[in-house]
């Protein structure tokens, strides 16, 4: 059975009340809503195409803001909205990794 | 690279209060929190191993309450905490899939 979206998209939007960072705190939800308008705006929305989803933590936040890409579980961290349209071009639209923007493999908690 | 967790389990836990049903009226909380303290008491919990994640609407509001699982993108509904221990044991633990649980694939919103 194929995947129901082609691509869902996860972006941790998680906000910590206790002084610890969070991606919350580094424009995350800014970030999630470029994404997820560039997405619709490119028609590219919806069963057999993209999802573009809120997570709650990631649990890596020491490379926050991030966000990860399944079925490729290929991750993210990102600074502004043009490292957001370089994702969607390169990765969501075409398939390519965003090498530069890759989470280090070792980024945990 | 492979992948930072080995499964990623992402469970809406969506609430609307527009009056339109949302998974959070189902029960998802709950199926949430005794997956992820399954998963945690099971030692399986973590990089390399499986994170159970907190998801925004996964837009499959017609089958909730859902829950996917990637890599391998397998979508599931669930009633009760014995089906959540059937994904968990056999699912996260041995790579299969529970097909008594899998959401049909034309469900939708």
């Amino acid at each position: 059975m194929s995947s129901y979206y082609e691509r869902h998209v996860f972006f941790c939007l998680n906000q910590r009340s206790n002084g610890e960072g969070s991606c919350a705190e580094h424009n995350a939800q800014a970030a999630f809503d470029h994404c997820k308008a560039r997405v619709k705006a490119e028609g590219l929305a919806g069963a057999g195409k993209v999802r573009v989803n809120k997570a709650g933590c990631l649990d890596r936040c020491a490379g926050g803001p991030v966000a990860v890409v399944y079925p490729e579980a290929v991750w993210y961290t990102f600074v502004d909205h043009s490292d957001i349209d370089e994702i969607v071009e390169r990765h969501i639209k075409r398939g390519e990794v965003v090498e530069r923007l890759q989470l280090p493999p070792d980024v945990g908690r």
